[in-house]
Order: structure tokens, then C-alpha cells, then sequence
């Protein structure tokens, strides 16, 4: 092989092994290493590992050598056996007990969406949803399905918990706020029910999860709720322009497609459906982080952005 | 966040997309993409794509514009409108028709290995194969679950010649075998069955699907019918000396718990394997690709390397 084809070999191999390497880290949160590296008052080797947890000495010491590769743990050796400890980025995302955890949305991901995505070439030809096939679940009401059993609802919930503990200050504070005195983040059933009175209303991962029919709906009910002055924030990972980037937000649209019946989208069709529902004054701005936001108010468009998008800072 | 929070949760949001990314892969596979596009004379667009493959539109847009930012395909813009192709990494390994395709071995992981996985806290807390509750086929006879159905062993065996055809020139050409008129590749039922006469007996990939007990019995057998002077060319991924990577030889090691009964190993390891089972002399070589070689010859120790590891070239 030349060098540039070992590089495009390298890089197939780097792809076809990413499951191996998500289910490194599934397993590792599933199994609780990191929270017993965390309780423990020192690092700990693997036979104790696995005493601890109740799992195989074998299994557990490849486990833990994989996550030390990953710099999920580091090791230290001492007269030659292997003593392992938490790193700073598994003490921060991955302990349960850190405000910063992100372990109930990774076994979210090991749980439900894994499994989803097994059916992802059906779902590219059927252009929908696979949670019939994945979990026997029909799918025709969306949060029926995602909500499947009472266990799978709140982890989800936790989940989603655990994205906004680490994503919701740089959503939150992209724009100045202070002019909305009561804000209203909407969840639950916004389809039917009358919607509580607010100056601004949030729409956080909320549009993605639908079809531009439904969301046009939600987005009038939203602005006839709205006072003159009023407006909502959508809050959601962005597509490119041309929708080629960056690759999480598109491992996401395509998400979207094999668990629920929308797509993310990029500003400018944001900026659309938030236009066509009559808000007057749209703006978006990019985070440093995952997640972006897209402020919408009721009202005449003002001069610094006449129905149209502001550039991203 | 911090630069250095940032950079960490990067990671872990790499980790924890890296089973999507290895499905937009498979399914481009599964879907005949790259093979559509390596028929076609031209560049085709999205929705070309999609009624050839009788695959939805907006799917099949997502599914290519993920693969170009994960450069499997390219896209050029003429008139607004995108047209993709293969790139040189898709024409080489992901097309059937060519000689190094990779596409059954991607195959067989999306459809079998990606499976086993997804109980990956359970082989390791088990400490064993997980094809009971991935397929329901009991896993005490290994390659009665591998060979599961009539389509799965063509599949599995497929796989096994797109990886020999990437990798068997390196381990092929690692040590100079001309001094070995008669060379008996071994496969098959070969814990029983009288072995053919031959001047070097080949297991590739075989010793990592089982228990050291196992793979004495077998490396003995080999061992009696060697003729003075003959050997045995293991070729295997080889675990660095502390079993702390590389990554690959670590998702492989993990692969073998969930799916067979045995580990991938160090040099010593299999140098220690065969010494003990009678071979006199042991070179182990590392190629630049994934697999490596292990010559063992029966005879006294030669001077160059007495039962001993040749350092890696």
C-alpha cells in the first residue's frame, strides 16, 4: 500500500470501528467504573474493578485498558501492576455525582438510539422512523413511541437534563434576554393545549423533532400567544448553509430521521418557518458549543435585521 | 467551558457519534451507493440516486452528505443543484468490484458484530460471547453461532477474503518463505481431523478465537506434523507489550469476548504459546498494516533468536 492509500485505509478502519468505541464508553458509564473510580479514595486496579462491579477480571481489564487509550481513565503502575483513575474529562461528563454528567444521555444513546440506528439503510429507504422495527413500537405518535415505557421516558428526561446542564448557558446567553420578564420553555403537549402567557417562549430541540407542516402549525400557535414585542427562541443544533456540515449536526438530521419524523435545519430555513408564521424580526446566533439559538420576536422587522439572518458570531 | 472543556467534550462527542458514523458507512454499502456511482459516467444528484436505489429523497440526501464530509464521496455544484462521486478511498474499498473491497467485511459488521455489541456491559460482566441474546443462537459450539445461517458464513467468509485482500501481501511478505515448498493454509474442523502434510502450516486470524487451553491442543497438533525445519505463520493484530494498545488490537481483543471464546494477544503471549508447544525457534514481525507474523519453526533454538521475540521492524 502508498502512504496516501494507508491513510484512506486508516480512516475506513477509524470509521467501521466507531460502534467498538461508543460501546467502550456505553458499557464503561453502564457498568458504573467511572462512579466507583470516583468513590474510591484511590486508583484502583482491575481484578478490584471488577470485584466491585461484579463483572469478569478478563473483561473488565480490556475494558479498562481500552478507556485508558481513549483517555476515558489513566493508569499508573506500580512494581509492575496496573492501577486505574478517573481523567478530568471522565470526572467532569461522566461521574454520575458531576453537575456536568452526561452519563443518563450516553445510556440514552446505548439504549434506545444504538438500536435505532441499526436499521438506518431501512429508514434512508423508507425515508422514516425505525422504532417499529428496533423496539415493536409504532410510531405514528411520536412521543408514544419515544416515551415507550415509564424507565425509558425518564431517562430520557435525565438525558435531556444532562445536555442542558453542560449546553443551556451558552444558548441562554447568546442573546440579551432581559427585556422578556416571563419566559415560558414549552414541552408536553403544545400541539392542543392553550399555551401559558409569556413574553418569550423557548422552543429547545423541540422543531427538529417534526415536519415543516407541523412546525409551521406549533410556530402559529406560538405567535398568536405572542404580545407585540413577545418572541420565541428556538434552540437547536445548525446545518450549514448547503446542509454539507458539520458532520454532528448531520449525524443528527439523519437521527432525526430514524427516530422521529423531522430534520435539523440551517439558519436560513429557521429563519422561514419562524417568517412564515409572522414574526417580524429574526436572529441567529451561533455558540461556541453544540447547540444554537434563534430569536424570533413579534412586531415590525427592525431596522438591524429586516426578516433576515444576522452573521453568526 | 474552558478551551481544555471544550476540547474534552469534543472528544466525547466524537466517541459517543462514533456508531452513527459507522452506519452512514454500512448503509452507503448496504444501499449500493458507492457501486451506483462507480457505474454511472457521471456525477449523479441526490434524488438520481434515490430512485435508482428506491430509496426516499430526503433521506438519501442526508445519507450523501454525510459521506462527503466523511469524504466517501465528493459533490460538485453546477447551477445551484449538487452531483456526487465516488472518491479514491470509495473506488478502492468500498466498491464491490474492486479488488481490494472492503464492503462484505463492512457488511458483516453492520449485520452481525454492530449486533453482539450492543451487549458489550454484558460480555464483559459475563465475561463471554453475547451471540445468545444478540440472535438467539447458543455460542458453547463457536462456529455453529457464526456460521448461523447458510447466508451469514458466505457473508463472514467474504469478509475474511476482502481483509486478506488488503493485508495478505504484508504478512505474506514478512519473512522470506521460499525455504517452504509446501504450504498448507488451515481452516475448517482442524482440532480433529488428521492435517494435511506440509512444509508450513498458516493460521491467520484463528488463535484469537480461542481459550489458551485450546490453542495448545492445536499449536501441538500443528506441532507433530511439522517436519524438522517446518513451522507454523501465525498471523494475527498484535497487542502491544502491556496490552495498552493499539486501539484497534483493544476493539478486537473486546470483539473476540463478544463474539468468540478467545483475546487477541502480545507477542509474548503467542511466542510463550508456541515455545510451549515444542517450536524451537519464534520471529515475531509487525507489517505497517493491521495484521502481523509470527514464524515458528521446529528445531533447535537458532542463534539469531533463541525462543525469543526479533525486535519489531
Amino acid at each position: 500500500m502508498s502512504s496516501l492509500e494507508d491513510q484512506a485505509f486508516g480512516l475506513l478502519n477509524t470509521y467501521s470501528n466507531g460502534f467498538m468505541v461508543s460501546q467502550v464508553l456505553f458499557a464503561a458509564c453502564d457498568l458504573g467504573v467511572f462512579d466507583l473510580l470516583a468513590e474510591a479514595r484511590e486508583p484502583l486496579d482491575s481484578a478490584a474493578v471488577a470485584a466491585h462491579l461484579g463483572a469478569s477480571c478478563h473483561g473488565m481489564e480490556l475494558l479498562l485498558d481500552a478507556c485508558v487509550t481513549l483517555k476515558l481513565l489513566r493508569v499508573d503502575t506500580r512494581r509492575g501492576k496496573a492501577f486505574y483513575g478517573n481523567t478530568e474529562l471522565s470526572s467532569t461528563y461522566l461521574t454520575t455525582a458531576s453537575p456536568t454528567t452526561q452519563r443518563n444521555m450516553l445510556l440514552y444513546l446505548a439504549r434506545t438510539t444504538y438500536h435505532c440506528w441499526a436499521h438506518l439503510a431501512e429508514a434512508v429507504r423508507e425515508g422514516r422512523s425505525q422504532y417499529l422495527k428496533a423496539f415493536g413500537v409504532p410510531s405514528e405518535e411520536l412521543f408514544t413511541a419515544i416515551y415507550r415505557s415509564e424507565d425509558e421516558r425518564l431517562q430520557f428526561m435525565r438525558g435531556l437534563q444532562d445536555v442542558w446542564g453542560v449546553n443551556g448557558r451558552s444558548v441562554l446567553s447568546a442573546f440579551d434576554l432581559s427585556s422578556f420578564p416571563v419566559i415560558c420553555d414549552l414541552g408536553g403537549d403544545f400541539f392542543k393545549d392553550p399555551l401559558p402567557e409569556a413574553d418569550l417562549y423557548i422552543l429547545a430541540r423541540i422543531l427538529h423533532d417534526w415536519t415543516d407542516e407541523k412546525c409551521a402549525h406549533l410556530l402559529e400557535r406560538v405567535y398568536r400567544a405572542c404580545k407585540p414585542g413577545g418572541g420565541v427562541l428556538v434552540v437547536e443544533g445548525l446545518l450549514d448553509a448547503d446542509g454539507r456540515g458539520p458532520l454532528t449536526a448531520q449525524l443528527w438530521s439523519l437521527n432525526m430521521l430514524v427516530q422521529t419524523e423531522g430534520r435539523e435545519r440551517t439558519p436560513a430555513q429557521y429563519c422561514e418557518l419562524l417568517a412564515a408564521a409572522g414574526f417580524g424580526t429574526v436572529c441567529c446566533r451561533r455558540t461556541r458549543g453544540l447547540y444554537h439559538a434563534v430569536l424570533a420576536t413579534r412586531g415590525p422587522p427592525t431596522p438591524c435585521s429586516p426578516r433576515s439572518l444576522v452573521p453568526f458570531n
